[in-house]
């Protein structure tokens, strides 16, 4: 287990405790049931494990010597407990509501009339497009459905989403940088484009997961620390914070949050190198869309977008093959060296292609030489570039600064992770001011 | 395709056009929903059956000569398009609070302060709950959990349902039989023990459906004639009912009951004998569910049970062999014949067994004998029974009228299923009044 993971979890206990905010109760009920859910977790996943490698629901660890086959998709039980964790704690933000019996007073509390329905609506709607995610992962891993069908699977799962915040905020307005202000107005009316902006986001944020994946601890690893970054976020919202209404956006964040990195810490022990279990795609998506849900209704999708910028990177790099401007293998995992047992980048040959599109996508790789994104591992006459690293940021790290063990390489991603967080905090608390 | 569908299907038609009553638009809207998602259903679960084989969700149709193997698990897609359908609904009962543009309006509608969101977090827990059984359903279906555990899945997805319960209605009385109110009064306060009867019952009507399985077209088929008994019983309120609430909560069921007849009639077209796909548990679970959640949330759970009557009777009979106080075999569905094609009823040898748990299960036998609910395949000394019926309502079926062709079998059942209904409907509307 990464130590390093333990140190970083310190860390936010610490801070948290530094800041020495007075947090509302519910807060520390959340923290309680996201220490339980993960406890729960924790002592699942090893005994769920023989049941799925019976049902066949296994994969074999390919960068392992021995190859051992061990259980996939566990972050379905992972994400059952984390929904289980969620439906019971709906109660806790409303308590205040309910008399001495814990039954809503009919008339004679003066809170009656005032009871959020629509805070708890949000938080039906919030824990459906979740589930609706972790149903379509699931269904993923079993049948393993083809790409053209389930890039739209976030779509669909974000229906529940995108209905509840149509009937209740309905804001569909963004506010603009200063500096276009003087040409467009303070304000600019998206309308359904806003809609298309938040299904887009559920897309990006569930895929981009699902893409920076390969090797042990990763996709768990990742979640884990943008949870966390999200939480440290939302704290500091907690902190001399006269605006209830943004106040209550990032309680609600935190809701979600803090037993999700519960359960995320808990499967991680069980997918650090030397993994024992695989998360699978369910996993993945249900991280991704339980980061989206937060960012839409907590109302900070931009500031969450920022903790992506590893992910995006990754995205933007792996572009011209995910778009086939460029060969895409089935795999682009690392490979192992069997010598060493250190792994080394995979590669991708490229084909002499005469097309438009084969000639962008070798455009493409040459600006990525320039960059330095890009290791050249054989070239032909007139310095063709006949074979270079596959395009994602795993094999980019491992071609800069490998060959390197797994857990190590799994480490630099993390440690980028983190930098890219910190980063992220500097724009959005420091270098915001220019444009907001 | 069993004609006898078609034909109840266009009864019910007929009778809701019959009973001429101006119907609400959202009640038109539904049936569109019912009739899209019916025929979205039927498309898909053809293309998807080799997805199901190649990934080995399969199973063998052992009550054919030829031992196909066709898709399992089947309810799967159907209850995804189900609940796309629900999620996409969702706005339409509240279309009133919406201006010309679609959007909530924020200061000029009167009726803003007046939109009832918790009739919308009502249709957001019961979709979740929903959706909860056939995450478990499924998970089932593909890792085949023990009953033990999953005895208790229902209890599990009925959570948000008790939650939403909870802080909305928090009603926990119920009317008394006119017989029983001189001595307790007119109604008694159940207080937890209300949860626990809401809890029983979703978890009754989730296993009876998957009890009462086995051969083709009975679990979709029963499920259908359920749910065109819950639909005739929510349009009968629809007819001159003064009482707002009570008209709300039927509306509320036909919303839920519209689309899922949809569904389960374009199942059942495929699984009707010969059957190119199985529903598999998560069908028998998303029906169940569905029922209680309606039952539960639209204030009718004593009418819903009368309308399983069939299961209730089949769960009582099977109860010796599910508790073990007679043998169980690992399946008890009937056997084919292989030279008449026809079905018998599969039978069980009575170890002569001395424990307390063996004399109660004999002295059940004899019972269900002299009621004539039991056939004897073979005597011992003394008229002791030695082979006997399996204890389920197919074998009880086969073991009168058998043998009979596996279609005739699930026709026979279906008509038990129609009788108890119109049984239902009879002590719903005539005896009721002789007890409340």
């Amino acid at each position: 287990m990464g130590k390093s993971i333990w140190v970083a979890s310190l860390i936010v206990v610490a801070f948290g405790l530094a800041i020495n905010v007075p947090l509302p109760d519910t807060v520390y009920v959340s923290i309680s049931f996201a220490i339980l859910a993960g406890v729960v977790t924790w002592k699942t996943l090893p005994r769920l494990a023989m049941t799925f490698v019976n049902a066949r629901v296994s994969g074999v660890d390919v960068l392992k010597p021995d190859r051992p086959v061990i259980p996939e998709a566990m972050g379905f039980p992972t994400a059952v407990v984390y929904l289980i964790a969620m439906f019971c704690f709906i109660p806790f933000p409303f308590i205040d509501w309910f008399d001495g019996q814990a039954r809503l007073v009919h008339e004679d509390n003066p809170m009656i009339g005032t009871f959020p329905y629509h805070k708890l609506g949000q938080i039906l709607s919030a824990i459906l497009a979740i589930q609706s995610m972790v149903l379509l992962g699931f269904a993923d891993d079993i049948l393993d459905v083809r790409w053209r069908y389930k890039v739209w699977f976030p779509a669909v799962a974000s229906i529940p989403l995108l209905i509840f915040y149509y009937t209740n905020f309905g804001v569909t307005y963004v506010v603009l940088p200063l500096q276009l202000r003087p040409y467009v107005g303070d304000l600019v009316d998206l309308g359904p484009f806003y809609y298309l902006y938040m299904v887009m986001l559920v897309i990006f944020c569930t895929h981009t997961i699902n893409i920076l994946a390969g090797i042990n601890g990763i996709e768990a690893g990742q979640s884990l620390i943008i949870a966390l970054s999200v939480i440290i976020n939302d704290l500091l919202f907690m902190f001399n914070n006269p605006d209830r209404e943004s106040l209550e956006a990032h309680l609600f964040s935190l809701y979600f949050m803090l037993p999700f990195a519960g359960v995320t810490f808990a499967l991680l022990t069980q997918n650090w190198f030397p993994a024992r279990v695989f998360v699978g795609d369910t996993y993945c998506y249900f991280a991704g869309i339980t980061f989206a849900v937060v960012g839409i209704l907590g109302h900070f999708s931009k500031t969450l977008v920022l903790f992506f910028i590893p992910q995006i990177f990754n995205f933007l790099y792996s572009c011209p093959q995910l778009f086939r401007f460029v060969d895409c293998p089935r795999h682009r995992m690392p490979r192992l060296d069997s010598e060493t047992k250190k792994l080394r980048c995979s590669t991708v040959i490229i084909k002499p292609n005469n097309s438009i599109r084969g000639k962008l996508g070798y455009l493409f790789l040459k600006f990525l030489y320039l960059l330095g994104l890009l290791k050249v591992f054989k070239r032909g006459e007139n310095g063709r570039i006949l074979e270079c690293n596959n395009l994602t940021i795993i094999n980019l790290v491992l071609a800069r600064f490998g060959p390197m063990s797994e857990v190590h390489t799994t480490r630099m991603i993390m440690g980028i992770q983190v930098l890219s967080s910190l980063f992220a905090f500097f724009i959005r608390y420091k270098l915001v001011q220019y444009v907001y």
